[in-house]
């Protein structure tokens, strides 16, 4: 996407051909900064510290992650070591796991010299392969939205969205962001409320951000305003993404995704989830007993960082001194409360036949 | 309620027998200062600032003012203007109304010579039901919470709350933090999430403070996180306050009550809300419809206070710059997803039955 004049990706190589760099999402949108990643755990740190975030983007982070790693040595135990420091950084997300398991399969049968070379280029595809299925995912939203539209004369219709499922999750484009920048770009006249998304404020941060710099009109609203726009019939459409998608559709997203998916299924407003395959595990059939939920650090809760008033970063505990405070991360939402998928290839109903129907291939492997 | 080994209550006379002292809420939880009122203006500017906030001490801050005024200028003309002032500072909360009109009723049909001695007497009178109204309601909750405890086998009982609606939203006590003191002090052993509250982060700064001083086991969490939680049984009940209720039990309360509402619903979670009857609209029968929803500055949203690491309180910005940001102060839950309304007068259906049957003579007035 583009800031200014410049045609950014969230993760890219250096002109050195190996040094990984990466926008700091944790400046953001207050500053745009490049960091650096030469190791395999400065990769880990990246992901773990949520320099980078976004399903995708972790999955593509940890990929270049192993070709630092092999770079330092590309031995089998140091491979090992590797996929296990990469693999402990965030739980929930099973496009890590997704990443690092195809780096396994094809390293572990290369030998060790041409390791590094084939692993950078694995990464690269994996980030390109990510920008294409963004762009697909994108395409086929779009549709939706455009249909949104007619549907309502041709109206401005309004979209609410949850965190950031924008190309800052991603390579690039994005997955609920995706189709959003399609029809606005295909002129289809659309605003979009963001939500903040506590406690690290991803949607008010980085979608508004992103949503700026594209120029589509957009609101932002403390996490607590959706269902009330959505009883006043304020909400066309709930769109998000997603960290882990069941085999039977199930949605674990950022938490307090699964309070607006009951608003909208009260006020028969569409909730569409938008993914990439990469973010499906086809080994789980029951979202809310199977995925795993991170539990962050209380800090993220019992303190708010932003810019103060002499420009500077900084954080500020809004708290009371001595409470505890608990940190879920993500949520499910059952494939019942989502009214379609919308991946790379299409969009398809929350359902094991659904997603079997897409992904055939995938869903023979794993029956 | 005690902080420390002092008696407080949020609103009071200072020793001088006319000036209103208040707890400066903009300052919990790190700073605990008292600020004085000396006319009308002062306290429209404390009521519409949230120096003071919460439906009860909305009322009885509006009632002293009036008797602020009066100090000045006993007049009708006079009267009329500061009721006026005092009327418009914020939309949702009924009891400024109920409270005004109280004022109102009784002093213009008094000598404008008797009138000052009569309104302080009367705002304090307000404020003494306003506890003992609390109380009651206190009372009448612990019982519903010694039931859930006692189908608990007296196991811990984990309950929700959003906002404050503690003795800081009153003059004493509290509404939905009433019967959680009352149940804490007879024993029963409970646990309380709190809801952060955004954007004012009431929660986080207020109901924390207030449970953390009372020693009432608790921990702060997001407001997204509720629907993860009631999803994962990990709440027994839930228990808001109220800004306006209607004769048929819809109730306004803070933005984000409806969101836990239907997660509540979902999964089969008492929701509970305490009230006054001050805080009753016996002439609306529609609170979606006819409850008007403050829309507050979007500074709110795109700014959060706390306290810095060198100790000042500050504000830090969260949202991208240039994004527009919109601020619903409250929103409305419907009586259908309202388990029961705990009042000073016992606990009914939330439904004009109900209400009609503890407050006939209001009830009546109505019909």
């Amino acid at each position: 996407m583009r800031i200014g004049e410049r045609h950014w990706r969230t993760i890219f190589l250096e002109d050195d051909g190996y040094t990984v760099a990466v926008i700091d999402q944790t400046r953001l949108p207050f500053d745009l900064q490049v960091r650096q990643l030469h190791t395999a755990e400065d990769a880990a740190e990246a992901i773990r510290d949520m320099v980078v975030r976004g399903a995708p983007l972790i999955g593509v982070t940890a990929a270049f992650g192993v070709a630092l790693g092999l770079r330092r040595d590309p031995g089998d135990a140091a491979l090992a070591r590797m996929l296990d420091l990469l693999g402990r950084t965030r739980p929930t997300a099973v496009n890590l796991h997704w990443a690092l398991a195809r780096m396994e399969g094809l390293l572990r049968a290369a030998p060790p010299a041409s390791r590094v070379e084939l692993a950078y280029r694995e990464a690269q595809q994996m980030a390109d392969e990510d920008a294409a299925a963004c762009e697909a995912i994108g395409r086929h939203g779009r549709a939706l939205l455009e249909r949104l539209s007619l549907a309502n004369g041709r109206r401005r219709i309004n979209l609410l969205t949850h965190c950031n499922a924008g190309w800052l999750a991603c390579v690039d484009w994005g997955t609920a962001l995706a189709p959003i920048y399609a029809a606005h770009d295909a002129g289809i006249d659309l605003h979009v409320y963001v939500d903040e998304t506590r406690p690290r404020n991803q949607g008010a941060a980085l979608t508004a951000y992103e949503l700026g710099a594209h120029g589509v009109p957009h609101t932002v609203v403390v996490d607590n305003a959706g269902g009330h726009l959505m009883q006043r019939g304020a909400v066309d459409a709930c769109i998000v993404g997603s960290d882990r998608t069941t085999a039977t559709g199930d949605v674990a997203n950022k938490i307090g995704t699964y309070l607006k998916a009951l608003a909208a299924r009260e006020h028969g407003v569409p909730f569409y989830v938008a993914l990439p395959s990469s973010t499906i595990d086809w080994t789980l059939a029951d979202g809310v007993r199977d995925i795993p939920i991170e539990e962050r650090s209380s800090r993220e809760v019992t303190h708010v960082r932003g810019r103060a008033a002499d420009g500077r970063l900084e954080e500020v505990e809004v708290v009371a001194p001595g409470s505890a405070a608990a940190n879920p991360a993500f949520d499910v939402t059952p494939a019942a409360l989502v009214t379609a998928l919308v991946t790379e290839r299409g969009v398809v109903p929350a359902s094991r036949e659904g997603l079997a129907s897409l992904f055939p291939e995938r869903a023979r492997e794993r029956a």
